[in-house]
């Protein structure tokens, strides 16, 4: 079955969409968050406490992938799906954001990219075709084309130049991907934070004809106002029967602030990565649950959360567990992180159905300490 | 409900028994491994997974938890049941084993042991009195007498000394330990390994009339027929209507072993730790699961075994995690070795049932590669 995705309906308060986007692996409600399993597992969580808290769709890296353990190997397990054993939708990202990441390690040409491994200094070079030839083996569902991810700030002409060549290799990848119907490429809009430039970026994106469509280059250090700006001039250029994905976006006012502009799917490792340091998204707020001011309180962790970790743990508890290392600590602030996420994620999914999302944010803003 | 043990049946191949142990927080079928929750936590175990595996009763320490959290947090939250959220039974053990590990930061006197906090390097005094003021805090249904657990080799004269110093400090912990049946008092029989004293220690242990005993000083570098020797002459001098439990093993050959010489409890740190550094027990004998060789193999760990892991993940997949450094593959690891140990003391239990448990102790070291 190709991925399809159907709009249910739009909230008349904001420019938000309720919709499902169907996949070979299943369907997912959208707007959707997306939790991050960079090495082929979402960091301390198992893929059955993945479905407890209501994820429908996972990602994974490329890149990470590619340097270890191998793309090949993780083909001749079955895919991603049968190596990690998980049997909903997965979406793999392109290893661009990755590989320009590594700054002095890489070399860029209109071919590809020649960069080094983190691991072990090994030379490796990544082309429009080769990371096609990589995501068909991992078998995720939705695979994001090569794209350059331009830092903030860039400058103007550099980001053209970019901007352009990205098309270029999209251009590559939808004629290297063989669409047997099990994989859906995305392509991705880029165009720094210029208005001129990601409106030709996205016109030029969509006149490639794909399922879907990403916007890249947001959420890398600009002020939050200024990535709303891109997306309320970027957005309104997706066509309105295609997914959008905002790459890279986890906070919950983001989160939030997306939905309203019309964005259907975000990802982040920001959930997963401040809970192992002991930081919780809670419905009052961000709470540090490893400070002292916690260890002798014995509430949950949020009171209105129904995830495992509030149901049965304290925050003394929890503070113990991560102050003396101990592996349950992560475990639960990641489980409670992602299933706030989720619930959030159906908050914004119901507000929409009943014409209140922006009410819904102004309420949610207020509780959160915004 | 006081502890109590009652004594099913007698192998009449070996001289295991079949029994029960019941407890303020359930029942426990003997013999039975406890596996080790050092900081009110099984490292990278949740209390669910626990009780998934089917652990019936946990252990955790005393030092560590009078370090860190403090005992009178944990009284706070209800006792370790509470803290935690485990409400089976579960053993403290007194201090006196990590104390004595600590070297050149301990002083014993007939008052007490002076200590340095690993963590801190403050100074701390253990008494008798205090060590069961702290397990009263801790709550456990079964508590451990403090004592001295000496090393391998010790000198004869030493030996005794601290045997004879460990039997006065038991009574101090029986005086001291205000019994409202809710927590019952084991002592723990010394001497290192040699006949004479650990028949004296047993004979003078058990006068002082306990709910159980235990076999201390053992599984400290001594060679295992050593062990096994000091099991033969020791545990006759125990009573047959109190549960014996031999403190520190958790070998599977030990395990057997210990049971045919009438051993009902064990503990041990080992499964979880060699679990976490990629090594674990199977039917066929240790799988370093962490080695090259296992990077294509996608079979399950152990094929004859039903645990979360073995069920739904493959060799290649949990050598990746361990590699990658991601949490869940220590957690799959330590499903399947505290698993596999479960289901080795009930098929123990079974051939007790079945008065065939030499046999079973020829195949299974056989199978087992020994």
């Amino acid at each position: 079955m190709a991925v399809r995705y159907e709009l249910i309906k739009e909230c008349s308060q904001t420019g938000a969409r309720l919709g499902r986007l169907y996949t070979p692996h299943g369907v997912i409600d959208t707007p959707t968050f997306m939790p991050v399993g960079t090495q082929a597992t979402v960091k301390a969580m198992s893929p059955a406490e993945l479905k407890e808290i209501g994820a429908q769709i996972i990602l994974s890296n490329t890149y990470h992938l590619y340097i270890r353990p191998g793309h090949k190997l993780v083909e001749q397990a079955g895919g991603l799906h049968g190596f990690m054993n998980w049997d909903r939708p997965i979406l793999t990202d392109s290893g661009g954001f990755q590989v320009f990441s590594l700054n002095d390690l890489r070399k860029i040409s209109e071919e590809g990219v020649e960069f080094k491994s983190h691991l072990d200094g090994s030379k490796h070079f990544f082309t429009p075709e080769y990371v096609m030839e990589i995501e068909r083996a991992l078998g995720a569902d939705i695979i994001m084309a090569f794209d350059e991810c331009t830092p903030y700030p860039c400058e103007h002409d550099y980001a053209k130049k970019s901007m352009e060549r990205t098309i270029r290799w999209l251009k590559r990848c939808k004629e290297s991907h063989h669409n047997t119907g099990k994989q859906a490429l995305f392509g991705i809009v880029q165009g720094s934070t210029y208005k001129d430039l990601r409106i030709e970026s996205a016109r030029r994106t969509v006149e490639v004809e794909l399922p879907g469509y990403a916007i890249g280059g947001l959420s890398v250090g600009e002020p939050k106002d200024l990535m709303n700006e891109v997306l309320d001039y970027t957005v309104p250029e997706l066509p309105k029967d295609k997914p959008r994905y905002l790459m890279g976006v986890g906070s919950p006012d983001c989160l939030i602030d997306g939905s309203i502009r019309g964005i259907d799917m975000f990802d982040c490792v920001l959930p997963t990565r401040i809970a192992r340091n002991g930081t919780v998204m809670t419905s009052k707020g961000k709470l540090v649950v490893r400070n002292a001011e916690f260890s002798e309180d014995f509430l949950p962790m949020d009171e209105n959360c129904d995830c495992y970790a509030c149901r049965n743990f304290s925050r003394a508890y929890i503070r113990h567990l991560i102050k003396a290392g101990e592996i349950l600590g992560g475990r639960l602030t990641t489980i409670h992180n992602l299933r706030f996420l989720q619930n959030l994620m159906g908050q914004i999914r119901e507000a929409i159905r009943e014409d209140r999302l922006q009410s819904f944010r102004n309420e949610f803003f207020e509780n959160y300490g915004y």
